[in-house]
């Protein structure tokens, strides 16, 4: 069963970010599924059009986002109806509740434009948009492919995460449960502390044993990110309990090979994995960030409920903020300057006190463009650590550019933190 | 000049947002040139051979990105190379630096694995990698397109982005500018605080006297993000300053109807363009945060040199610390609740004074999934903001998830503050 997805958008190819793929990739993977080819393609009726029958002719299932919307180049819809030779008609419901939606939210009249969001495609089932205004469309068709008509699904979702992801989970999500055969399962499982290459150097025995490269039923891929490696593999067969049997005994031996360097799996991130130690052991952490300047605190909030394990921050950009908000000493800052494990230390111990949190971290650092020097360069940063025992100090040089220094300093300090929490543990 | 980009990597396909096109996709946008089409393919030589075969038939300039890593998993090249049928050769000199890189970064002996970065494509020449040990390649070579030879151009840049754009600013961009024809230039205006129906109606007269819908030379495209709205067109012809002139004038007109609601163009951001408001006023701002903990501070600092008008912040998400940090009064939180005006107004009082800033924003709200109510649902967001002579809370109601809700809020607060710094200026 091939899957695949058409982003529609001019902007996904002049320098928007396309979520949307990312999104429906990893929904696919949770239920063992994946697509076979992603293509973004601009708000032209040819190029869509061209797309659509390459599209349809070689997939199963075709899952389209965006062009949904009422402004002129919104053309999904007109679009798949002429590659398919199908009529549109205007629904009367979609019409009434769109009003609806008007009036509740806008408090005016239905702009004419939105009225285009009731077009619907002969045959096509409405999918109920609960977050706005453009209904999404099931429809099944047959379509021909190697001489022979096949059937054949169409998916139509709107372009916003937010319509989109609910509507995936209510309309795509069941029907594509109802299709697969087979078992196969998704793993990935995420590395930190250990370099790419490293890894595989590392697990490489553990995956020839398991049939790499022979065998068909187990596929790997290692890939890293801001200083995360992700090690994904995939098991598929007809028989569940061998899969996981399979999928459990690759989990561990890879485990007894990269120890405590695996810190999750799936969609655990360094912030969700340190948040629930936290959690496990009833304690509370706080940040003083510099060059971070609420990023740690972001990350670990990003997570709902963090706000059972932590309270505040103090973001402390300048020298002045460091001293009053922080009290870090004027000759500290005078001696080893802001970018230091002595300054780290300091804004360590400081937000320790101030937030009678269990665990406190820092982060001061050189996140560049500018601000470099022989001495310090850009990407050199400090963490620092204070809970009731000690405080400490760890110095880092990351590479890349200001986004990167500051996200890999953001993972690190979530990194060093769950390490901490760890070997508590033990 | 039809341009393409190939980006490989079965993550792409499982979840991993891909910026590598995002980032590509405005590079050639700023050029006035643009993406053709983006294919995400996976890991798999069948696959990425079949998209090889199609993006040389169709597209005279092929970018891929991705596949040049060390691990078994990256096969762009011998598999670009067995699609065009030419020979791969381990290259001395690269073998070299990779061995030096080694030496340097990981003071330890080369992994046999990584000496797969040195096989390079007959013919092709070598795009230096500054910041890791994958060599890019450009390669010219004929492909056979409806009947006839033609010239086409390959680029192999690496997947990292912190690798992939510094090659592709110093080897792609200095080639697709000597490539260019006729003159093309894309503008993208940002517009907040009106809802993207309402700014197609509100610009569509602009539009319709600048030829919409009858004239090649003029194309549109709105889009809408966190409530953001891009308007977007590109102007082509032959003589620039007629280009110029007809984008300058698109650019008035637009701004008649829209005036304040426009914030940028460009690369510009809310926090780029608050950012530069406060440097040109001389003024500092600091923020109190609650639900966004940490996001508007990472927002304005993304800038670099923002340390000219931020200087601290503090992230109070607990009620607690709202008291200790900030000073709000046990009474309010008691009587109001921590998500209303009030406490808003008492937050940013308290980071005004703190901080010694000219401006203080703040942030209460519900951003779910959790904690919402019949009478404070999730979404309830309240911004305060003080500075010497007022202080003032606002009310709102966002939808969306956790994330959306969050962001949204930034937005909200980085254009209170861009409105509030324009209203003194004029």
């Amino acid at each position: 069963m091939k899957i695949e997805l058409i982003c529609t958008g001019s902007e996904l190819l002049a320098g928007k970010i396309n979520t949307n793929a990312a999104c429906i990739g990893s929904r696919l993977s949770a239920m063992g599924l994946e697509l076979s080819l992603v293509t973004d393609v601009g708000d032209r009726k040819q190029d869509l059009l061209q797309e659509f029958k390459r599209a349809f002719e070689r997939s199963d299932i075709i899952i389209t986002t965006g062009g949904l919307g009422p402004t002129f180049d919104d053309i999904t819809v007109e679009t798949a109806a002429e590659c398919l030779n199908l009529e549109l008609y205007a629904d009367e419901k979609i019409l009434k509740l769109i009003k609806e939606h008007f009036l509740k939210h806008a408090a005016a009249s239905i702009p004419k434009i939105n009225e285009r969001q009731a077009n619907i495609i002969s045959g096509a089932k409405i999918l109920e948009n609960r977050f706005g205004t453009a209904p999404g469309q099931m429809l099944h068709f047959e379509f021909e492919t190697g001489g022979k008509k096949c059937r054949k699904t169409l998916f139509l979702l709107p372009g916003p995460p937010v319509e989109m992801k609910p509507m995936f989970e209510s309309s795509v999500e069941p029907f594509l449960r109802n299709c697969s055969t087979g078992i196969r399962k998704n793993v990935v499982l995420h590395v930190f502390g250990i370099a790419e290459s490293s890894v595989e150097e590392m697990i490489k025995p553990v995956m020839k044993e398991a049939g790499f490269g022979d065998s068909k039923s187990v596929e790997f891929g290692i890939l890293a990110s801001k200083s995360i490696i992700d090690i994904k593999f995939s098991v598929s067969g007809t028989d569940e309990l061998i899969v996981d049997e399979t999928i459990n005994n690759l989990k561990f031996r890879f485990g007894n090979v990269l120890k405590d360097n695996i810190f999750g799996c799936g969609a655990d991130t360094l912030a969700s994995v340190a948040g629930r130690l936290l959690l496990e052991n009833k304690k509370t952490v706080s940040f003083a960030e510099s060059c971070t300047a609420g990023m740690a605190a972001a990350a670990i909030t990003d997570v709902p409920g963090s706000s059972l394990y932590f309270k505040s921050s103090v973001i402390a950009y300048s020298n002045e903020s460091k001293m009053k908000l922080l009290g870090v000493k004027e000759e500290t800052l005078a001696r080893f300057g802001a970018v230091s494990g002595e300054t780290a230390k300091e804004m360590a111990e400081g937000i320790f006190k101030l937030s009678d949190s269990d665990y406190a971290l820092s982060a001061t650092g050189i996140a560049g463009p500018g601000g470099g020097t022989a001495e310090k360069p850009v990407g050199l940063v400090y963490i620092g650590f204070a809970d009731e025992k000690k405080t400490e100090s760890f110095k880092f040089n990351f590479y890349g550019i200001r986004k990167d220094v500051r996200e890999k300093t953001v993972n690190a300090a979530l990194d060093l933190l769950r390490r901490k929490l760890i070997a508590k543990r033990s």
